[in-house]
Protein backbone atom coordinates (compact mmCIF):
# COMPACT_ATOMS: atom_id res chain seq x y z
CA UNK A 1 0.00 0.00 0.00
CA UNK A 2 0.87 3.43 -0.34
CA UNK A 3 1.16 5.10 2.95
CA UNK A 4 -0.73 7.78 4.56
CA UNK A 5 2.58 9.63 5.40
CA UNK A 6 1.65 13.50 7.07
CA UNK A 7 2.52 16.83 5.68
CA UNK A 8 6.08 17.23 4.99
CA UNK A 9 9.18 17.83 6.31
CA UNK A 10 9.28 13.97 7.60
CA UNK A 11 11.97 11.50 6.92
CA UNK A 12 12.42 8.47 4.51
CA UNK A 13 14.72 5.67 5.26
CA UNK A 14 15.50 4.24 1.58
CA UNK A 15 17.00 0.80 1.43
CA UNK A 16 18.20 -0.89 -1.68
CA UNK A 17 18.95 -4.50 -1.63
CA UNK A 18 20.23 -7.47 -3.47
CA UNK A 19 18.95 -10.88 -1.65
CA UNK A 20 21.21 -14.31 -1.53
CA UNK A 21 19.52 -17.01 -3.09
CA UNK A 22 16.65 -19.12 -0.76
CA UNK A 23 14.40 -17.84 2.16
CA UNK A 24 16.74 -18.33 4.62
CA UNK A 25 14.14 -17.42 7.14
CA UNK A 26 14.32 -14.32 5.46
CA UNK A 27 10.32 -13.88 4.69
CA UNK A 28 9.07 -14.13 8.51
CA UNK A 29 11.64 -11.85 9.42
CA UNK A 30 10.90 -9.23 7.29
CA UNK A 31 7.21 -9.36 8.40
CA UNK A 32 8.04 -9.64 11.62
CA UNK A 33 10.46 -6.38 11.22
CA UNK A 34 7.63 -4.69 9.42
CA UNK A 35 5.05 -5.57 12.31
CA UNK A 36 8.00 -4.47 14.93
CA UNK A 37 8.82 -1.10 13.22
CA UNK A 38 5.44 -0.03 13.14
CA UNK A 39 4.97 0.08 16.66
CA UNK A 40 7.84 2.35 17.32
CA UNK A 41 7.12 5.96 18.30
CA UNK A 42 7.92 8.06 15.19
CA UNK A 43 7.05 5.46 12.37
CA UNK A 44 4.78 6.67 9.87
CA UNK A 45 4.40 4.22 7.01
CA UNK A 46 6.21 1.79 4.93
CA UNK A 47 6.40 0.73 1.09
CA UNK A 48 8.40 -2.23 -0.09
CA UNK A 49 8.45 -4.10 -3.52
CA UNK A 50 10.69 -6.87 -4.75
CA UNK A 51 11.98 -7.99 -8.13
CA UNK A 52 15.94 -8.56 -9.38
CA UNK A 53 16.18 -5.27 -6.59
CA UNK A 54 14.39 -5.11 -3.72
CA UNK A 55 13.09 -1.28 -2.85
CA UNK A 56 11.99 -1.06 1.58
CA UNK A 57 11.12 2.86 1.91
CA UNK A 58 10.14 3.44 5.59
CA UNK A 59 8.93 6.60 6.84
CA UNK A 60 9.45 8.05 10.29
CA UNK A 61 8.44 11.63 11.81
CA UNK A 62 12.51 12.53 12.94
CA UNK A 63 16.32 11.02 12.73
CA UNK A 64 16.11 10.50 16.90
CA UNK A 65 13.22 8.02 16.01
CA UNK A 66 15.00 6.31 12.62
CA UNK A 67 18.03 5.96 15.40
CA UNK A 68 16.12 4.41 18.15
CA UNK A 69 15.04 2.18 15.67
CA UNK A 70 18.23 1.00 14.76
CA UNK A 71 19.73 0.09 18.13
CA UNK A 72 16.27 -1.92 18.96
CA UNK A 73 17.02 -4.86 20.00
CA UNK A 74 15.17 -7.51 18.08
CA UNK A 75 16.19 -5.61 15.12
CA UNK A 76 19.81 -5.34 15.87
CA UNK A 77 19.58 -9.26 15.71
CA UNK A 78 17.63 -8.85 12.43
CA UNK A 79 20.57 -6.55 10.71
CA UNK A 80 23.22 -9.01 11.84
CA UNK A 81 21.28 -11.93 10.27
CA UNK A 82 20.63 -9.79 7.16
CA UNK A 83 24.86 -9.14 7.13
CA UNK A 84 25.64 -13.37 7.16
CA UNK A 85 22.55 -14.51 5.59
CA UNK A 86 19.93 -12.63 3.51
CA UNK A 87 21.46 -9.58 1.50
CA UNK A 88 24.63 -9.81 -1.28
CA UNK A 89 24.33 -5.97 -0.53
CA UNK A 90 22.28 -3.38 0.07
CA UNK A 91 22.75 0.82 0.41
CA UNK A 92 20.47 2.42 3.14
CA UNK A 93 20.11 6.06 2.31
CA UNK A 94 18.63 8.53 4.90
CA UNK A 95 16.29 11.71 3.16
CA UNK A 96 13.98 14.30 4.52
CA UNK A 97 11.73 14.22 2.54
CA UNK A 98 10.86 18.37 1.64
CA UNK A 99 7.73 17.93 -0.36
CA UNK A 100 5.08 15.44 -1.85
CA UNK A 101 1.86 15.12 -4.06
CA UNK A 102 -0.68 12.34 -4.43
CA UNK A 103 -2.65 11.42 -7.74
CA UNK A 104 -5.84 9.67 -6.78
CA UNK A 105 -7.97 8.32 -10.46
CA UNK A 106 -11.34 9.40 -10.36
CA UNK B 1 20.58 -2.84 -10.17
CA UNK B 2 21.63 -0.61 -6.68
CA UNK B 3 22.47 2.98 -7.70
CA UNK B 4 26.25 4.04 -7.40
CA UNK B 5 25.23 7.57 -6.34
CA UNK B 6 27.72 10.18 -5.10
CA UNK B 7 28.30 11.72 -1.38
CA UNK B 8 25.64 13.33 0.11
CA UNK B 9 23.36 15.30 -0.33
CA UNK B 10 21.87 14.93 -3.32
CA UNK B 11 17.75 14.19 -3.92
CA UNK B 12 15.67 11.26 -4.43
CA UNK B 13 11.88 11.36 -5.87
CA UNK B 14 10.52 8.59 -4.84
CA UNK B 15 7.43 7.52 -6.81
CA UNK B 16 5.11 4.98 -5.11
CA UNK B 17 2.26 3.91 -7.71
CA UNK B 18 -0.72 1.43 -7.78
CA UNK B 19 -1.68 0.82 -11.19
CA UNK B 20 -4.39 -0.09 -13.63
CA UNK B 21 -5.00 -3.46 -14.91
CA UNK B 22 -3.32 -4.15 -18.40
CA UNK B 23 -0.26 -3.04 -20.09
CA UNK B 24 -1.94 -0.53 -22.01
CA UNK B 25 1.66 0.47 -23.84
CA UNK B 26 3.10 0.82 -19.65
CA UNK B 27 6.19 -1.02 -19.73
CA UNK B 28 7.58 0.63 -23.15
CA UNK B 29 7.02 3.98 -22.30
CA UNK B 30 8.25 3.34 -18.79
CA UNK B 31 11.45 1.90 -20.30
CA UNK B 32 11.96 4.85 -22.59
CA UNK B 33 11.14 7.34 -19.84
CA UNK B 34 14.25 5.69 -17.79
CA UNK B 35 16.69 5.82 -20.60
CA UNK B 36 15.21 9.80 -21.29
CA UNK B 37 15.64 10.61 -17.49
CA UNK B 38 19.33 8.99 -17.47
CA UNK B 39 20.37 11.29 -20.36
CA UNK B 40 19.17 14.81 -18.13
CA UNK B 41 21.86 16.89 -16.33
CA UNK B 42 21.92 15.58 -12.81
CA UNK B 43 20.31 12.47 -13.12
CA UNK B 44 22.35 10.33 -10.29
CA UNK B 45 20.28 6.80 -11.00
CA UNK B 46 16.96 5.27 -10.46
CA UNK B 47 15.99 2.19 -8.57
CA UNK B 48 12.92 -0.18 -9.39
CA UNK B 49 10.53 -2.37 -8.52
CA UNK B 50 6.84 -3.74 -8.61
CA UNK B 51 4.75 -5.69 -6.41
CA UNK B 52 1.33 -4.69 -5.46
CA UNK B 53 2.70 -1.35 -5.29
CA UNK B 54 5.27 -0.37 -7.56
CA UNK B 55 8.92 1.63 -5.72
CA UNK B 56 10.93 4.04 -8.46
CA UNK B 57 13.20 5.61 -6.88
CA UNK B 58 15.80 8.43 -9.28
CA UNK B 59 18.38 10.09 -8.06
CA UNK B 60 19.07 13.96 -8.95
CA UNK B 61 22.29 16.11 -7.73
CA UNK B 62 19.70 19.60 -7.23
CA UNK B 63 15.97 20.61 -7.34
CA UNK B 64 16.96 22.27 -10.29
CA UNK B 65 17.17 19.30 -11.96
CA UNK B 66 14.07 17.68 -10.53
CA UNK B 67 12.29 20.34 -12.03
CA UNK B 68 13.92 20.67 -16.05
CA UNK B 69 13.09 16.83 -15.74
CA UNK B 70 9.07 17.39 -14.64
CA UNK B 71 9.38 20.05 -17.08
CA UNK B 72 10.66 17.44 -19.89
CA UNK B 73 8.19 17.61 -22.91
CA UNK B 74 8.50 13.86 -23.83
CA UNK B 75 7.84 13.35 -19.94
CA UNK B 76 4.90 15.79 -19.50
CA UNK B 77 3.15 13.84 -21.85
CA UNK B 78 4.17 10.66 -20.29
CA UNK B 79 2.65 12.19 -17.16
CA UNK B 80 -0.42 12.87 -18.71
CA UNK B 81 -0.77 9.24 -19.83
CA UNK B 82 -0.30 7.67 -16.98
CA UNK B 83 -2.81 9.71 -15.01
CA UNK B 84 -5.32 9.03 -18.01
CA UNK B 85 -4.59 5.63 -18.26
CA UNK B 86 -1.57 3.60 -16.32
CA UNK B 87 -2.01 4.18 -12.33
CA UNK B 88 -5.24 4.24 -10.14
CA UNK B 89 -3.06 6.50 -7.68
CA UNK B 90 0.30 7.57 -6.94
CA UNK B 91 2.12 9.84 -4.42
CA UNK B 92 5.41 11.38 -5.34
CA UNK B 93 8.12 12.47 -2.60
CA UNK B 94 10.93 14.47 -3.24
CA UNK B 95 13.24 14.15 -0.35
CA UNK B 96 16.99 15.43 0.39
CA UNK B 97 19.42 12.65 0.84
CA UNK B 98 21.35 13.74 3.92
CA UNK B 99 23.21 10.43 4.79
CA UNK B 100 24.21 7.03 2.99
CA UNK B 101 26.13 3.76 4.08
CA UNK B 102 26.56 0.63 2.03
CA UNK B 103 26.68 -3.14 3.06
CA UNK B 104 28.61 -5.75 0.47
CA UNK B 105 29.13 -9.19 1.94
CA UNK B 106 32.50 -10.75 1.05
Amino acid sequence: MISQTPDPPYYAVIFTSLRTEGDNGYAEMAARMIDLASQQEGFLGVESARNEVGITVSYWCDLKSIHNWRENFDHSIARKKGRKEWYQTFKVRIAKVESDYVFESK
